[in-house]
């Protein structure tokens, strides 16, 4: 088998076999092919695409080419979810614990942030104590006591997923439905769990600009899933506006606790009984009504609320701090962005208010960077909001003064305001489940 | 500027820039910019095309890679020729003396063989003592005192096309006209002269499969010539049988010298006047009738063979083989391959044909193979001929006897043989000239 007659066959359209999959793959991974032949395998998928059978074998092998996680030796189903990057999405800190609460297992294994959105990771490390690295008995016995545990990656996860995002990266072929949804999903099979929800953002800061392009990627991940024998649903939500108020890490921690609370903003508190609704419902608890019922009970009772303080004590955490904010460090300098106008917030740019962040601190320029856990901001006026003249936008937080004017700057160009009041937009656009599709 | 938003613009099938094609080839020879990105590009390219403008711009700025001959102290026009590769093409051995006998100059560079084509170099080297490695000098005086001299490619032409074809000949990039046209068009600018006849081969063992695609192709490359310059005309010549009688190196130089005597074969004949007429119609020699006529005038009166027999004279080889050809080192092992039935050639598979001849010795496997210019075949039976059962279908020579089973069987295979008389072939299909497509 000769790599260059694959490249020939995808280039004419035509289907690749498992084996012609497995060899290219496997070879890549070793080094045996070259990133000058793989790249023009990626234009030549980009172009012409892979149908849902190569699709789901290439996850297969993907998956397969480092450590598969056995979470067997925990009882129950094991749910886990992905979202595909938003800015302010703390919904993993939310919907872990209600899960948990309600008798889902949810054993997590989840990433940092790059760029302009955060990763759940570096928002746990903003709780003073917390371990996110743990060893794979602390983890399994961590989910048996509290239903879950949240931590970051470890192991050698789709190496062959790491080895061709690069490759995308810098070939101008990372926006291909077969090439993103096999990713995602490779690092999800891996990863373990039986079920799987996928939270798809849809809109101008998304790869997906379009709900049909969104929802197309969701079919194709959901097909592989099941297709791998993991129960896989997806909502797909929006990404426009960020996802509740506050942007950075302890800012974010803060936000998610309030909604365990219940006493959260109603969007973030809406989308997150969504996506734990989707999850119980995955695990079997029961339909998606009498799941979400469960979910906003969990709250009430403060069972879920109790089973992330206890996940953050058993992980060494100290959760003091989510029952008195002022614990946290804070941010020695602030400032308010203010309106210079009358009207309403007709438009916000979620990726420069991402970047405001990473200005302030909030998030890292490069791998290496260090993250300042109390930098960020805290949102006043969100889209479809009325604003008077002088009215505060937005409070900014970081320990390093100079940073603001840029910050306020990026800030204002990130926030239309016009003179009519917008449509309200909704924040759930569809659901994608095996071969069914409803949107909302 | 960046390579990365190069890929995205020509994916998505916009045009590249002036100066963005000068950045990415530039880049590329220098080792600027890495072959994975090239590659990506390439495949880009092959899907979306380039149109007339970025073709040329991008064969100039190749052109421009490596050293630009300057062939201005020659006086008179100069013409360059080149074929797109056939088995049994000799016919550059015919036109150039033809052409200088009539008047036009040729200073032409030419390739060596590499797989189952011959090249223009290995059958001048069949002469004894011709040097084909002339210094800049000698290969002027040359050309000012016959009109013609033909050597070996010197100097460093068009890097730039050595190291993209080295590419898109493991990357399955090869096929496409963009990449065609600028790959040969990139030389013959360089290789400086002010005119240039293409010879395009059409059929199943050619780049171009179809009649259409050939003459897309010869326009491309007629409209790059004319926008650089260059008067440029192009014929779509038969790849499907070999041209003439003779493959190998000493039976080829063997052959060609006949036609200028002459008492070569037809169709060869037929097609090296077509060709030599062109090229002196391009040299601004009268119209391609009186053209013609002055071509075969220079074979009835013997100045074209004369012209050939001071060349070689002149770069040191011996003439006085081309007057006997018993002088010629001799093969010593010869095989006749037989019909096994009646009927008709219906069919010849010039590629084959062309693999025989290597395995008897006149090819290169590899770049560093020698050659032995005695080896080879003679034809005897042609497309549309009548054969008897037992009538000899060709003559193979080589100096290995234990070649010959390898090459009966593969011969063999390459002659179908029908009941019925087949469709007589034209040799010339088509000629294209600037904004003008003649079929015949």
């Amino acid at each position: 088998m000769r790599m260059y007659d694959l490249i020939a066959k995808k280039k004419h359209g035509e289907m690749l076999t498992d084996e012609e999959i497995s060899f290219m793959i496997d070879g890549y991974v070793k080094g045996e092919i070259a990133d000058y032949q793989m790249s023009a395998m990626l234009m030549a998928i980009w172009f012409k695409g892979m149908n849902d059978h190569e699709i789901t074998e290439l996850t297969k092998v993907m998956a397969k080419s480092g450590d598969m996680v056995d979470l067997s030796p925990i009882e129950g189903k094991k749910v886990d979810k992905h979202s595909t990057g938003g800015v302010g999405d703390k919904t993993t800190l939310i919907v872990a614990p209600i899960v948990a609460a309600c008798g889902g297992k949810v054993a997590k294994m989840s990433g940092r942030g790059l760029g302009h959105t955060g990763g759940t990771v570096d928002k746990l490390e903003a709780i003073p104590g917390y371990r996110t690295s743990l060893s794979r008995e602390d983890f399994f016995n961590t989910v048996k006591k509290c239903g879950v545990s949240l931590i970051g990656q470890s192991g050698n996860l789709a190496p062959a997923d790491k080895k061709l995002y690069a490759l995308r990266d810098v070939t101008a072929t990372v926006d291909s439905i077969p090439l993103i949804a096999s990713s995602i999903m490779s690092k999800k099979l891996a990863a373990g769990s039986d079920c799987i929800l996928l939270d798809v953002k849809t809109g101008s800061g998304a790869f997906m600009k379009t709900l049909d392009d969104s929802i197309k990627l969701a079919q194709t991940m959901v097909t592989i899933g099941e297709g791998a024998g993991r129960r896989t649903v997806a909502l797909i939500t929006d990404m426009d506006t960020p996802l509740g108020y506050g942007i950075g890490n302890s800012l974010e921690v803060i936000e998610s606790m309030d909604v365990l609370k219940g006493k959260g903003p109603e969007d973030l508190t809406e989308v997150s009984l969504q996506l734990a609704a989707n999850m119980l419902y995955l695990v079997g608890k029961g339909s998606i009504e009498e799941c979400r019922a469960m979910a906003e009970k969990s709250i009430e009772d403060g069972s879920a609320f109790e089973t992330f303080c206890t996940m953050v004590r058993e992980q060494g955490g100290d959760d003091s701090v989510l029952k008195d904010y002022s614990k946290f460090p804070q941010a020695p300098y602030t400032a308010e962005v203010k309106a210079d106008s009358d009207g309403f917030v007709t438009g916000m740019d979620a990726e420069k208010i991402g970047i405001t962040s990473v200005i302030l601190g909030a998030g890292r320029e490069t791998k290496e960077s260090d993250i300042d856990f109390a930098a960020g901001l805290v949102i006043h006026k969100k889209y479809g909001d009325a604003v008077k003249k002088g009215d505060s936008l937005v409070t900014l937080y970081t320990s390093k003064e100079d940073k603001l004017p840029d910050a306020e700057k990026l800030y204002r160009e990130a926030v239309m305001i016009g003179d009519a009041k917008p449509k309200k937009m909704p924040l759930v656009f569809a659901r994608v489940e095996k071969d069914k599709v409803e949107k909302y």
